[in-house]
């Protein structure tokens, strides 16, 4: 660190990058436990397919958000730690789901394991993320934890198969959008932030404020995941622009663009999404149109609002060190965008 | 019951329409549970799944089981309802995987949810059913059962994954054969009847022969499923002969001829098995061979050795009428075979 001061170092790195280094202790206990757990005495399968995912240079975003509000909110034990391997677990596990409904060959900018396996290891192995994350939670011994993560698993799988049946259905309204995204999205953000809270003996309405920034936090970052596929480049997000567009995804600048379609619009929405006909140069004209209605910089609008939330429910928590890089985190989901 | 008495009655049904008779009011209790549970506000696609494949005419074994190891042992809550609706939960969305990994047609006599909607709806409603059993069993407050069936799901997974590799691998044992059949089916029976003598109260001694029973039960009904598999009728099994074979599964029948095999016999199971070259004929010569070595009387016997034990764990539990028909239960499941 020759020459550069803690202060220059602290902007200099994202606040994600932050939170690794002040939870670097706690993330490295959760590694440890990660890959104990991910073993099998009888399937060797299932800790190769397991690392090929968990090793991928994931961010470990959901489980610093555990030991981030347990650690803000003054726990001192040791199960944040497990609550923080659940639920990066129940993540990967949900990858590795989606992966195979998606039918998608890349992830993180490699191959994805059931391009690289099969469809069924994906499958099966998934099954065994999930029963792993159920066993090291239930090890906590807390009821309230164990509801909290029961009903977001319920939520996650409520909100992907309603996205099955909303995509490639130009009726899809935000209202719809937005259960999707809190379910496949925000639920696990929410359930990890409220967890923290949980563990640590918080109050009611700070659990209820931890929950409120996890809900917030992840639909800004679910928003901001939808605008980058249709501008981000593949260095910032690892798969390629349009995958939603060429996927019939209803997200939410196509949902914009769809509400305030001219007639000529509409056919054209009508022939791509419903009717699954693209031709080359079909994407390029969906951003030309979703440019026309502000499709972008409204859903933008929208993950800035969201943050706010965010920012506004951590409030209402005592003033901490943890809370400012949590705050910033919120700002940060966004600023991906520019 | 016009001129039949009860003991008529009782020889004339099985031991399984039995339980049906004496848990009636229960499991009519676990049926509506099951079909409250199974709705979805948002996704109407997860409750047509799941009642296809629910109300399908499966025999609800596994939540008998429940329901029965409950009573017998005295109990007189009601939160045996909640773990018979979160087994029979857990079971389907094994169903729903299986026949996703299997690439399977045909369940029950019926197309299979894969078929009729896709592989997607199958994972994702799959998903939602392993979470909503998981909310089921945390209402009834008691971690020992959460820690059971934590456990169980895990071996489920890892049992299935096993025999993703041990399939079509001529190495394949007895020993890992044993591995695999406890955890895609023993567990969850296992399972079953250990929450049951928990939920009851009943002692260490008791809850462990419950247990013992529903594994070895377990077992002996896998062994039978699959020499059924090479001599069974589509009315009894709903499946078609051979599809093991077919699948290059390497179940018990085939491991015991294998470790016999002559020279000539093995390079035939190296061809159809190991190099997946099948040729009009082979299902039949697999038969004679399997035959020659008593392959599927040997396997019969085995499984004969596993209902003595689950019959024996039976011994260590208090009489009642409900033992006794799950001793006959036991010796049912071989009597399927002839």
């Amino acid at each position: 660190m020759d020459g550069v001061g803690d202060s220059a170092l602290n902007k200099a790195i994202t606040p994600q990058d932050r939170l690794s280094v002040v939870l670097a202790e706690d993330m490295a206990a959760v590694n440890r436990l990660i890959r104990e757990r991910m073993a099998s005495e009888h399937a060797p399968r299932i800790p190769e397919v397991t690392a090929h995912l968990i090793e991928a240079g994931g961010k470990r975003l959901r489980p610093m958000l555990t030991l981030a509000t347990a650690r803000m909110m003054g726990y001192a034990g040791e199960d944040h730690v497990k609550l923080a391997a659940t639920v990066e677990f129940i993540h990967t596990a949900t990858l590795l789901h989606d992966d195979v409904v998606d039918e998608s060959h890349r992830r993180r900018g490699r191959p994805t394991a059931n391009l690289l396996w099969d469809n069924k290891s994906s499958v099966l192995v998934g099954d065994y993320l999930f029963a792993r994350s159920f066993q090291l939670m239930v090890e906590t011994g807390s009821l309230r934890v164990l509801d909290i993560l029961a009903d977001a698993s319920a939520t996650i799988a409520e909100g992907e198969v309603l996205q099955l049946t909303a995509a490639q259905d130009l009726r899809t309204d935000e209202g719809v959008y937005l259960q999707v995204i809190r379910g496949k999205t925000a639920a696990l953000f929410a359930a990890a932030t409220e967890v923290g809270g949980v563990i640590a003996g918080a109050s009611a309405a700070e659990v209820a404020a931890l929950r409120e920034y996890g809900d917030a936090l992840g639909i800004a970052f679910q928003i901001v995941d939808d605008i980058l596929d249709y501008g981000g480049s593949d260095a910032i997000i690892g798969k390629n622009t349009g995958d939603d567009f060429r996927e019939r995804k209803l997200t939410l600048p196509l949902i914009k663009a769809v509400a305030k379609a001219s007639a000529e619009e509409r056919a054209f929405w009508e022939r791509v999404i419903e009717r699954s006909d693209q031709r080359d140069g079909d994407l390029a004209r969906a951003m030309v149109i979703l440019q026309r209605h502000s499709a972008i910089s409204g859903s933008r609008a929208d993950a800035e609002a969201w943050v706010d939330r965010a920012k506004a429910a951590l409030n209402n928590l005592p003033v901490h060190p943890l809370r400012e890089i949590l705050s910033e985190l919120a700002d940060y989901v966004v600023r991906r965008i520019s």
